[in-house]
């Protein structure tokens, strides 16, 4: 199961980008095959690689189905198979760590 | 005032490194001068720019410090000067869009 | 037509990790559908970009066959529709601006 | 000595940001202290890391000074401690396992 961080930007609409942002997570909510989160830079997804492919793409597609003729998106994948790790847990492991 | 994301990996330390990802969050507590949130694929933080930076370098440096002989980091910068941002605001934005 | 900017990295394998890009590369030879080539720090291709995810998710599972248990691959899609842009082209409208 | 990949992007200047990708790339020309070249997603620099990151925030504040209001730069690093590396010789090192 792979965790990947997706950001979206469409170019040349402006500063403000939280609606292209906002088509984007709907296509989360509306998919519903992949666990997310919104963080502050980044929208956090977590399931099978080819199906959080499949979603980034379409997230992708939603910004330019919102009006954009430019988009920049950013994907990164951690993927490790020698164990399974939900996202919240890569956060609590390293809080642990913190606290010896 | 910038907002931040910064994610760091050694390359060579086995497959688990939140030891190494402490290491460079326990610079952020000790150093004090940004916000910061521990996100599942990025560490957020948030202040004047060039303290950023300096922070972010300090990170990548803990990694090192923490053992590791070859640190991949990856540093992705918004930077708006239009307008006052907190990294909470950025989240709140995008969820008023879902709810319309 | 999409450009891609990908990267590969397992974690975990030591810190030389030029095998497991040519892995990746190879990928790129034998799928023949996308123009690529090899910079420094990432593999830039071209191409349609669903076909450009389905490359970049074969180059990411090449690392995995090549041995390694952890990978963190970095996708960064640059996608245009309001014109046809070749990866060369991107290069040398820089260039041409740096003349003036 | 780090190898470091940099992209700045303006928000809501247009689709055709060259212009300001030549404005960050006039600061390496000027700067004159790490080696770099133009690719077609990232511009690569090497140096000091130090340096590297001194330069990426000019580059980026050079966007600012052409006009942009809100600049989204990335910064990807790659440091290699246990040996000397030349962003060249990682090119040569792939495609040399290519070969065999």
């Amino acid at each position: 199961m792979a965790i990947v961080a997706i950001s979206v930007a469409p170019l040349g609409e402006g500063t403000s980008v939280s609606k292209y942002v906002a088509a984007a997570e709907r296509v989360l909510r509306e998919d519903g095959r992949v666990k997310f989160r919104l963080d502050p830079m980044f929208t956090t997804i977590q399931g099978d690689l080819g199906i959080c492919l499949e979603v980034a793409q379409k997230m992708h597609e939603a910004v330019f189905a919102a009006g954009a003729k430019r988009v920049d998106t950013l994907i990164k994948i951690d993927d490790r198979r020698d164990k399974i790790v939900d996202m919240e847990d890569k956060i609590r492991s390293v809080e642990e760590k913190l606290r010896r």
